[in-house]
């Protein structure tokens, strides 16, 4: 990602933390101590925000050593670990819990998106992100959601025409919602339509909808849907999928799974700092 | 909370949802449209985040009618109706995702706080959170934290003296902490020490801190912890907190229990935005 | 657009102008003068622009009336007034200039943007934009084309795959560029591809590309490219089109013509603002 | 310029193409291609803009080489190299339409300056942007004169005192005007007055203006009042000034000709950037 | 001053001390009290700050009443009543020290200035201001000098051109310098030098410097100075001036005299708020 | 302190002296010239602001050598050199007038502190600031007081609760203050108490304060004051606390001592900047 981007995120994280100083390290820890450090996961899953973490380290100590023993994406175990850091101590132990706020929450994001790449391993289905994210932390996350094997979504409002319900209802129809974006977007930009009855898939279908997202239907009406798709769109199903259901939804042909949980509730992954050593 | 901080927050999440524009509103909702709609959960919890929710309507309508149906800290059902909203369609269906986004989050940290608080509910414990926030929101989730009956602790770096193992080994003990901290921080800062046995306890209690964190002891070392203080020092017990084990650590006789969870790993509280009329 | 990005650009563009004061207006006029002004076209074109002078006039006298006799969009002729100013004198003078900037650039580029669209009246073809823009001022200038009857194309290099030439050669042709971004790139994005010569189209169309942009072709090739494609693909022309060229282009069967001139070098149509009155 | 400045100028450009990502590099261009490119004038003209093209390069690849061939105010002609680039290839690409927009617009804006500037060679009158810049790349546009060989007049509002006909009506007349900029504006300041007519000139002159500018005179007007100031004030002519009459009106004996369309309708310059060889 | 600045410098102001709460306001007053308070000098001066203490009530309460007894650059006496606020009394305590910072440095400001100004009554000099400002608050350090009666040098680096000594041995000596600031500086700044010695004077006259500033000079050396200057520049005394001294340099015939210590070195005005009552 | 803190004061601080350039050196001083200074003392003080100061040079001559002479807390007296720059010639004079604003505003400060801490020394009195600073410049002028050995206050509205008498009468009485505040406050903040008389000191005391503030006591009822917490609280003193009295308010027995003027109305200390030889 861009690097000026990242920056700014993190010096935002920092600041929030910082403010006017941190007063334990500050009356606690001389200037001129030098500290290593390893950051060990604590649990099993799956790395990510090995980017964001460096950076705050290094926006705090210019000079520090981060030795990443993995990367993004990588499997980890309890007790492996992740990076070593070695630099200024105070700079260090300030930056401490923003660095692993970042990626206790990114490598959660990567773990629970594994579990259901996963659960649809061998059938032809992806899993997909939605825009249910944190406020502030789109980038982070969507690339957290690849670190875990899953793929992006839309990013955002602007990258992508999805037509809802309520675009529906305002334009009044699901033909009129398809011509007027296809008048009016971009000509790069492909338009989906969600649907959530079969009558509405074939309305969608008829007017040529690239991409048709099929809204908390039961399995049979999934495959169903699948049925009279036949290839003439790319098909995501959306709504209520957990672990115990998304195999089967997979199964029915689909062929992307949108699942908002693995960013807006997936919970962070266990990681600690722990001091090697101290010096002067 | 301070409203420009509040604007700002608001303001950058919906720029990076709309950046230069939502494709599909632009192409599909004429401009005159009004639409009104209603927020629902979609089951039990606590609600928090109204405040960001309406932000982000009115930033885009600024002649949105947002009537809120329940306060911060209000317990909802599935089925409740959390806010009513009224203006300009296409403002509204650009804003929905960032407001729910919002929504979801805050309420999911509420609804997690409030389990720990009614776990604790009659001992003379208080659930207390942590500096383990997502990047950019702390301010956020801390008022969702209040909001789920919890309690805040030392919001960030500056506002509280906490030694931890780090620090006590960069300092070389720590009574030479305490008294680094006592010299060299402000006077209205309290000071709290971080201990792991009853000998770290002790030294602690000798040098005068003001709080003692018993970190991830036993329960039986956390009975013979509050034994020891015996009221000397505010005890904190930290680490390994779960909805199945807070109880006990409460009756043990602790003022406050800090858990990281209920920031970091709290799931979204289900919420949608569903329109009920769309006029011109 | 986005009414906090419009507030932003002026504001930039106002205090780039204004700085620590308007030294000749805080000299010569009385805080409680007020004007009336017209602000007129001096020669025949398209008017754009007009939200962002209407803001410049707005930020500087909270109590301006700004009254509209035209839109986006609308023609004008030498003499025409496009909008009425009324307000504190001062706060009027000092945005003046601003406000005419945004006005005659983004008008220059409606007028120009106009004068192609009507030469390829008739035909199937559209004219779009490029990333030829102005650095800062892209949604502005963007908006400005649509005014003057153009097409956007892609917005940014976010929302819309464009494999050029350099791209072909990083990744080792066009089948494998095109499986590349299908892979990877979101499934919202269309692929388009740049070709140079008969061949490069035929590969492009082979690999399933979405859309094909003609580069640099001569007529007679445009023609034969047309005939191969045969509606397998969105076709747009590029490069070196001019009011000249244009209508042939067009004729030969094209669907977009993008056009870099429109935005880059359009020159700025000639407006002003004169005093109608002066009172207190 | 401020090295400061312009970096957020240019990282401002890149943020507005780039947003979350460039997604055709990032999915067809591997992270270790190296790329080597060459940046050609395609047209002739004065190069300007090198140094936020090179500031483009740098903030995507800080290990960029640019290797500059011309400087700014450089006359180059169809096929010169401007510049040479060389890293990362993925980074150079996206960067590159940045670049060159930058490249093109201050290129333009020299080249028609170089213009109007041998237009008036030998004569004592030099040549004067105005405040007819595009809003934010006032200080680049302001460069991109002086590299075409002409001069500058004020920066903005608060570096110089001009008296139009607006102040005029305001305050009263030419020399309650002038007076009241001596009593309040700093003592560093010149006056300046607008004049349209022979017994403006003479109130202007008779006030004690510094310098006087002509508006929209015809040519024996002009001669006229050149003769009437005598030495006692600089002349500048203003207003309708083209390539066709601007010797003329620098032969009538003014000091100084501002024209408006050096910033605002300077068609860009055609330059591209082409790639040299790709490696890994 | 441009409103929008304002804005900005109170906001940044007031984040400074709140940040992320005012912890004894949100603990020990009920959201729903409003207060009315009086701000009264405590000893006698100049008022200045008005806007911004103003503004600061006007950012946390939107609802504010804030009565103005007086303006800038009106003389107060101890008990004086400067301004009446009345509203939400947690917004208003909150605010309380922020606005009291503005009022009591700018009216400090004021006050000094005033004095310099009343020293040299009479005589034809001028106090003028430096740049010699607190970093950060020139624009209302200025403005404050203006409220005590001064007059305001150049604002800063851009809007005069001032010759220094180092200037002069960079390039060369006086002559030098005054010629390269007349071909490269635009033609609406004055160029002042800076003379220490008699020798410097003449060099300045000679080279038609349109400002001299005798840095330092002993009285009878300013007396000399002027003669010889003879009205062909203006002249500016600076260096050492103080109240003591400050007569006899402007009885010496200066045009303006520059003091440092104005902005500085001003004490601040004790100035205080006082709530009236407090409801409900 | 926090590097990009300091970076962005600074940068804050050149872009309000810079602008859009800096015309005299711009006009004068060739590129290529290189230039070596001293910053001296030319009054007898303390020094503070070194940071600032090299921040400033570093941010306009990236190669500048700085050489500190003396650290912040220094004593300096009149020909003391501070500090000594070496690098690009323009860059080193426009900088220079930010650079010396940090140092002779921060080691006024860190100069009038001394003089409180010299007049205290040996008495168990510490002196400390308030938050009656610079808008904008805490974070330094808290640095610049520690520099002159006071000790700091909190450091703005949230770390540390201090009750006031309007909050007192907003809540109802100092009882029901001090335990809203332990109520809601986080729990490693003190509760400081202002108190005006005797009665309220008492009533502070047995409400449980840690800290109480004694405002504008005359020294026999500090006396009297200090006798009656005999050690239950911190016990500081406040208001009209000069360089007359300061010692026998120490004398009397409290801990602290709170001085408003040594940051609102400390005088610059005077220091310069001299150049001691220029070259190619």
């Amino acid at each position: 990602m861009d690097q000026r981007a990242l920056e700014e995120i993190v010096a935002a994280a920092l600041a929030e933390d910082i403010g006017p100083g941190d007063v334990t390290t500050e009356a606690c820890v001389a200037p001129q101590l030098t500290m290593q450090a390893q950051i060990r996961a604590k649990e099993p899953g799956v790395a990510a925000g090995l980017a964001p973490a460096r950076q705050a380290f290094r926006q705090l100590c210019p000079d520090v050593t981060f030795i990443a023993h993995v990367i993004d994406g990588s499997e980890v175990t309890a007790g492996d670990v992740i990076a070593e850091v070695k630099g200024q101590a105070g700079g260090l132990l300030t930056a401490e819990r923003t660095a692993l706020n970042f990626l206790q929450h990114l490598s959660g994001i990567a773990t629970t998106t594994a579990k259901f790449v996963a659960a649809v391993e061998g059938t032809g289905a992806a899993i997909v992100d939605t825009r249910k994210t944190t406020p502030g932390l789109r980038i982070l996350e969507k690339a957290a959601v690849r670190a875990g094997g899953g793929r992006n979504h839309r990013f955002a409002l602007y990258d992508g025409v999805l037509i809802k319900d309520n675009h529906i209802g305002a334009v009044g129809g699901i033909a009129a919602a398809v011509q007027a974006a296809r008048a009016n977007a971009p000509h790069l930009l492909c338009v989906e339509v969600e649907v959530t009855t079969l009558e509405q898939l074939d309305e969608a279908l008829a007017a040529g909808a690239d991409v048709v997202m099929l809204d908390n239907m039961d399995l049979p009406t999934v495959r169903e849907a699948v049925r009279r798709v036949g290839g003439k769109a790319v098909v995501e199903a959306s709504g209520g999928i957990t672990l115990d259901n998304v195999r089967e939804i997979a199964d029915a042909g689909v062929d992307l799974i949108s699942v908002g949980a693995i960013t807006h509730s997936a919970p962070a992954l266990d990681i600690s700092m722990e001091s090697v050593s101290v010096g002067a």
